[in-house]
């Protein structure tokens, strides 16, 4: 049987992996897919570099274009990151008729239709297990498994860096700046930590989910994101007297009416006892609600080289098969054409604690405010007394903007010294 | 476009969720597949029982036969469940060209080789994500995403009925038969519960996982099979003090050497930190460890018309998408050709409480016979003491066989009382 060759676009810890598995799985592979796989090419940006595997010398290139569009190039996996050259190269290899495999979310997030565009065109797959979730299977059963179900909602943790950092400070009552120096020092945040803590990571991982879910085409820039950076270990601390915790979670979810949608990343409270709350250290794990199937949870590590490259080998494999079938995969599905709706008709619930002056007729106030807004309180609890009075309030479900206003009418009252804390609450309706 | 032909065996629980879903979402299946499905006939046992929902009558046959092989049938989805007569209808149906989604487990437990020959024979689609883990998507997963890596074991939570019951036990301290008839009272037990409580039911699902992670051909005869009926409320407690939770799992593991594995469904203690010991209710998950992608988890609700109904939905997109495109899906994956080893093969551990004699050198003659079948403790503790007194050891890793060789010894023991509880001990290695 004639191999199928394949390029690879990058060869670092994700590369490696990859190269590592393709030689180690030769056998396996060559069963499951019906013929062997042939390693083409490495395209690199330097061809001295030291290197985790080593390399067949003749293989490294540093010409990364003349490598995915040659003729005898069947595939072409693309772990290099970022936006250029990665949307040039994926882009010429799918006009000229090959496959893609890519781990690429930022750039599936900002530019996707252009990529499938190019793989209709050119009559190739473009798969991207990998992009989401690392090895966590989650897309392929967003695409397939629930093919015949109604996706309402899906709630996930889809960073590992915000997840491992907020769970020490949930664990040991650190500080953000602390817990976030120790996860560089063990490697599971960059020395730029930007991506992973303002949320960026994460949005873009959103984006490709919502499209999924919701069969409509979403980009990172219609994602409302808000960072981890000013969550405090008093936040920590007071969510967990309520028997919360606080995760980066990235939410996509229907509207009531299901003609729009919410897609959004937010440290966010959710309840213990949900099965998110579980998720420990740099774990990823995506919940999943749709209207026939129920609840559902998918757990796994979300990044690293060889999970990241597991989830590559798993789009090689189906592929490579397609390819041997002369058949395409399930190409992008936009038939809905549903629109995000802006944060503020986004509809959830808060939790504020509010620091209020020692008079009475205080929480008359408080609640006439929330009133004034259409916004519902759901539990009220005042604690200490005298000038450590706090007012801490749980509201009903309310569209994002009136609970917006409501805090802005809250910090205008001279009754209200401070708001020491407030933050969104999901996962307990 | 031409719509697709549906026919349909059964209108049970199941059957009446998918007519259901099947018109309610028919638009969104239709541009989800690229064309829209049509149901062709309904087979059923009697033509005049009142049903969950309203089927017109000109659609429902006691024919299934003359239904399945009916030239303008394109899809055929059967949920009557059972050997026969659904065995021959697949055939029958596959031989035609059509093809099948199933939810029948124990058919591809017993004789799924027949079933897959069919359909290599006739050129069409067997997909069965339903017959496992109902909506959780795993079979899926394990078939395609994990393509690339290399499965090293399943262990799974995958009959409701059996973790409502040893749930109720652990968190009321019930007995069995309160726990059982409470599980009968709230229709998560059947009025006969045999295939449940027995782990019939679930030994053939994991003949079918197995058979999937190790790409041989595994049937349910080769599953070693315990059920729960002999768990006591004694047994629970004592997990409990141990901080372990007892579950009845189905586990599928390849040996040290990978040139065999071993499946089998018993009640075995985990650890509470363990993932799979928060599963609680009906619900059902599994756990997936792979070389690269590491530990995965999968959750959700492994049972009822909805859910299942949402996973045959799923396969009916694709095989109905495969039709189109005049192609097939993945089929049975054989070729790694591995066998079950015996249960006394299978490397586990084991937790056993012994009523001993209040007499000097108790301890020494027990470990003494342990070590005569080269099994290791790796803890033992000594509570209450003269006639009361008990020993609880935990053992390290060892063959099944010799666990049960030591079993049989402390039997025969003169100092040893009664065994008062004995447990296999899964998920902290």
């Amino acid at each position: 049987m004639k191999p199928l060759k394949v390029a690879l676009l990058g060869c670092g810890v994700v590369g490696s992996q990859v190269i590592r598995l393709m030689h180690e799985q030769a056998g396996d592979l060559a069963a499951r897919i019906g013929a062997p796989l042939e390693l083409a090419g490495v395209a690199v940006r330097r061809l001295g570099r030291k290197r985790d595997i080593e390399v067949d010398p003749a293989l490294l290139t540093t010409d990364a274009e003349a490598l995915v569009t040659r003729d005898d190039v069947d595939i072409v996996i693309e772990v290099i990151g970022g936006i250029e050259p990665a949307r040039s190269l994926i882009v010429a290899a799918l006009s000229k008729g090959k496959s893609v495999v890519t781990a690429n979310k930022a750039l599936l997030a900002e530019d996707g239709a252009t990529l499938h565009e190019a793989a209709r065109t050119g009559n190739g797959d473009l798969y991207f297990e990998a992009s989401v979730a690392g090895a966590i299977p989650l897309l392929r059963p967003l695409r397939e498994s629930l093919a015949g179900d109604h996706v309402k909602r899906v709630l996930g943790i889809v960073n590992g860096t915000t997840n491992y950092i907020l769970d020490k400070m949930d664990s040991t009552g650190a500080s953000f700046t602390d817990a976030l120096e120790e996860a560089q020092t063990l490697g599971y945040a960059e020395a730029d930590p930007t991506a992973d803590i303002e949320g960026f990571d994460a949005a873009a991982k959103a984006a490709i989910v919502a499209g999924l879910a919701f069969h409509s085409r979403v980009t990172a820039a219609e994602v409302h994101r808000e960072g981890i950076t000013d969550i405090t270990a008093t936040d920590v601390a007071s969510a967990k007297a309520m028997g919360y915790v606080i995760k980066l979670l990235a939410i996509c979810a229907r509207s009531d009416d299901g003609r729009s949608f919410g897609v959004r990343v937010h440290p966010a409270m959710i309840p213990r006892s949900h099965p998110l709350a579980g998720v420990r250290e740099a774990y990823n794990a995506v919940f999943v609600e749709a209207e026939s199937a129920g609840q559902l949870m998918f757990y796994g590590k979300g990044a690293g080289g060889a999970p990241t490259a597991s989830a590559v080998l798993g789009d090689l494999v189906a592929v490579a098969r397609n390819r041997l079938a002369g058949t395409r995969g399930s190409e992008e599905s936009t038939y809905a054409d549903l629109s995000a709706h802006p944060m503020g008709e986004t509809v959830t619930r808060c939790h504020v604690a509010l620091d209020v002056a020692d008079k009475p007729g205080v929480l008359a106030r408080v609640a006439d405010l929330f009133a004034q807004h259409d916004v519902s309180i759901q539990t009220v609890r005042q604690e200490g007394h005298g000038d450590d009075a706090q007012l801490v309030i749980v509201t009903h479900r309310a569209t994002d903007a009136a609970l917006s206003a409501t805090m802005d009418g809250l910090r205008d009252l001279d009754i209200v010294r401070a708001i020491a804390s407030v933050m969104r609450v999901e996962g307990d309706d």
